[in-house]
């Protein structure tokens, strides 16, 4: 089922760099595994903070149906106008998903309004994701739930708007619960979080957490590419013409 | 019904000073009509973009309740650091009210995170404001609809993020529709944008209009006053350790 | 783009043979009309009130993907058993779709829970529909809106649950407006509303009406067919034996 | 902080009189129980299913402002016309509460229109109930979270439609995860759905669980009443007569 649509896969690629835990996981950065579950199916192109313009210049933007994201280290580090120039393409149609601690990245609370903070705990917590919409795309080939043997914490309150439809809620050994799978809709384009992801576990290796990216990808994929306007129309009907003394205050 | 809230009326206060047709009807800005109208009911503060910090200091925002926004010609002059703060307390809890033409003010974008676009004509259309929430707070007092003889046409499609409450959809003699009041939740705060109060109407002294907007402060009263904060908490469950083979991916 | 979703046209067939006025815009009844313009695409099937079990019969349900629904006069006739029959099939994943006068339908109110009341007025109206969503499936190929020159005035407030996508808003010349197209999800299957299409006016020929409805019964197609359970699972994790003194009240 | 609110706690009263476990930690009826809990603060009346018209004659609905509901072994035993009593009543303005195995009640499966069906198990499980909403009035006093030592499991997919605000969330001791705390509106009325109060555990002693129903009451409290109507007005605009050539289809 090869599909023509265009994913570009965004890693800042840090830790991978710096951290041997997370190189002995990751030896070619999270981006090339997301990619390479991701070209099973769709047109993958991959992209890192330590590129010119991140990588995402106007031209490859205009190239991506749906973006996914994964940044920690470096939220900070990405530049505004190119935060802008995702957010605008988004807001025109583009698909955006945002991984794990993308939950942070300035674009992901562009998109929110909100702090989108968490609780969190790096303790070997086991993880059971629980599938709320089993007639969603986003679950399909999912069941009742997928399992984690190891995943960071996420844990409420979740500071984001309110899903426009709740997938999936974690459940975490350690005792908490968190919205682990939210999907929205900005301007155009459609919006999906999705929780499991940290460095130093082997979670994008995963065959159902690649299977619900891949699902993400599909559900996400433009429905239209509307730029932004602003037009000034004339009326459709007739206005009756008022009695406007001097613009002067009713009483 | 004295009131101990605490209401910020911001205002631009631009057209005002400018431009003769708007000082017939706001003779000492729209602020002043605005503060007027809430001053029956609460402690009411004026601020404007011209004072330092546009008279936003941290101080003034502590002491603020509920902000209300009034902004046009000069939206790209607030300084983006005022509008970071304005967005914080907003999360913490502040109540927040967009007024007409602030559907494009940074600080409305910024919460909603999406372009706020929208279809506008200055004709002099006649606009029926419906009112679709009779048990709401925001309506307490008006009827089936409150009318205003004059006002700038406002028209779909409005991007915004679904309202989380739609309170009032406005009809407008040229045969457009709108959205005209808006509730959401963003982090601890409420949001309330309400579409009528073009600066060349005597909107703001319309009796149905200052009633709206003082119901609207009362609902968008805080109820906590959370800071922001990212907690690392410790389990509550024990967590069995795991076997972790030197950080190995699965296979 | 010939579809293999199977639609059900369900029309109560009573106006068309009671009242000239509508026999002359409908001489076969509505449902051929509606029928005529869904065979275009899909595999249809009608079905009418004074048919046996109101041509609703376990098997037609079971090789239904998409049933519409028209009713008005007959609303009451309709039996409760069947209504309960159809509410099970859409909460398993059928898609449903309510035209018009089946705002009132037992079929709609019970999968709204509300009174689906509103304003109403026949009065040779004409309408506008506006398109609030132009990335929605429902939306495509229709433009910023649609015309009728003549159709029933419903107006707001129509008491429905809030709808999860607010697809259409009709303006009209009297001065009313109303949410004329609703998008929710119940169960496994899609439900969603259409406002326009009175019996005496020429709507269900309209080129724009009938586009709309064909996509809505795409967006309407089932995603899964998940039967009523209410499972009793075994615990996932080890539970601890609490002390449970005799069932006693805590203290 | 006494209170006018006018607070019926409907119990079949079952389980108590014929099962000695239940009756060892309810033995007047949990509906007593909860009565207790809410005397501390509002006009309270109980009403069992025994009684005639099940104690929820018109006049006793008139007079109620928020009614709690606690089913269980007699939900199909609830005459019909007594839960479209208390289904109109809701949708005029008075507030609904539905206790724990009342997800399967008659009069909620209406207000939903869904099964309302979960997963259950009867296991010791430990419960934490994360509270999602710190600003909520359903959540005032209540921490990040509140626990039971021992709660029936009801585990997701709860088929309900998506809740307008999703107070808490509960996490299993065996594995699973439940939308515990749920608010809707319908019609005029407010709903919210509280997931504690299995009949053999002594959870509405618990300080917590009373103070949340304490609070959801408040929530409840009826802003309006408004009958139900259909009005039929005429145009508040001049409507243009329209060539209407008998009734003819468009072509």
């Amino acid at each position: 089922m090869a599909s023509t649509l265009r994913v570009t896969v965004w890693n800042e690629f840090i830790h991978e760099r710096t951290d041997k835990s997370v190189q002995a996981v990751y030896p070619n950065g999270i981006h090339a595994v997301i990619a390479d579950a991701l070209a099973e199916e769709f047109r993958v192109h991959t992209a890192t903070q330590d590129q010119p313009d991140h990588g995402l210049k106007e031209e490859v933007l205009a190239a991506t149906d749906v973006l996914t994201w994964w940044g920690h280290a470096g939220h900070e580090r990405v530049r505004d106008d190119v935060v802008e120039r995702v957010q605008r393409r988004v807001l025109e149609g583009m698909g955006f998903i945002a991984l794990h601690s993308a939950h942070f990245s300035k674009i992901f609370r562009r998109l929110m309004g909100t702090t989108c903070s968490l609780k969190w705990r790096e303790a070997d917590d086991k993880e059971r994701i629980w599938n709320l919409e089993p007639g969603h795309p986003i679950t399909e080939g999912i069941g009742e739930y997928c399992e984690l043997p190891r995943e960071e914490m996420y844990g409420e309150r979740f500071d984001i708007p309110p899903p426009e439809k709740l997938v999936f809620i974690g459940w975490f050994e350690g005792g908490e619960v968190f919205r682990s799978g939210c999907c929205w809709e900005r301007g155009h384009g459609r919006v999906f979080y999705f929780q499991p992801g940290h460095e130093t576990y082997p979670t994008y290796y995963d065959a159902s957490i690649r299977k619900i990216i891949r699902n993400a990808v599909r559900w996400a994929a433009p429905r239209v590419r509307i730029p932004f306007a602003c037009p000034n129309p004339p009326p459709l009907e007739k206005i009756t013409p008022k009695n406007n003394p001097a613009g002067g205050a009713q009483t």
